[in-house]
């Protein structure tokens, strides 16, 4: 088995994780990568115009707020948010996401914000 | 909230699986699927020759088995086969599985195998 054969254990992975809005990267699916991150309260409305958006929560709830409602997501419930469209995560309490974008996605969608990652690592 | 912001919760949908290798699509990403797929026993050696392949165990264990070796996955264990890799997924009791892989991806990389699933069909 080569060293990039390795499985991906995501508790493993969520141990390494401390901060809040700040997403690390753990595979790679063609043009895409597949990140953890953990987040608690509000983070910033925005949109991505191009690229769809994969959350999957693992542990804790959130909420992803849409201009037309909220969507509440416990541990084990998928959702995409389609692109274009805006959407707001929020989370009462800390919670993980897996979250899958094509890897060229910002953030933000380009909204000024002190939540903004600075960069996209591997862990 | 429209009908296209629900939320999808794995255990529901893993319910209404009771086949084995017949991936079910829960959702779209861009141009990939994210599906589910309840597994047991040997699937068939095959690759994607252009297409990653992401494995994401539910429920049970399963190898992957890799020319060079296997790489044995646990509830929570994630591994991505790179394009162009023959595998052989491996279950010896029931697992479920969250695959994700471009929507034109093959199930069986062309190779002809009884255990082929006709169809791509969405629950």
């Amino acid at each position: 088995m080569t060293a990039a054969a390795a499985p991906v254990t995501l508790s493993d992975k969520l141990k390494l994780i401390a901060d809040h809005w700040h997403p690390r990267i753990i595979a790679r699916v063609d043009e895409h990568y597949v990140k953890l991150v953990k987040v608690k309260g509000e983070f910033v409305w925005h949109a991505h115009a191009d690229q769809d958006e994969m959350f999957l929560v693992l542990e804790g709830n959130i909420v992803i707020r849409l201009r037309d409602g909220d969507v509440s997501l416990s541990p084990g419930d998928l959702f995409v948010v389609p692109k274009g469209t805006e959407h707001c995560p929020f989370a009462e309490n800390e919670a993980s996401l897996l979250v899958l974008a094509r890897s060229d996605t910002d953030q933000t969608g380009g909204v000024a914000s002190v939540l903004r990652a600075e960069d996209q690592e591997w862990i």
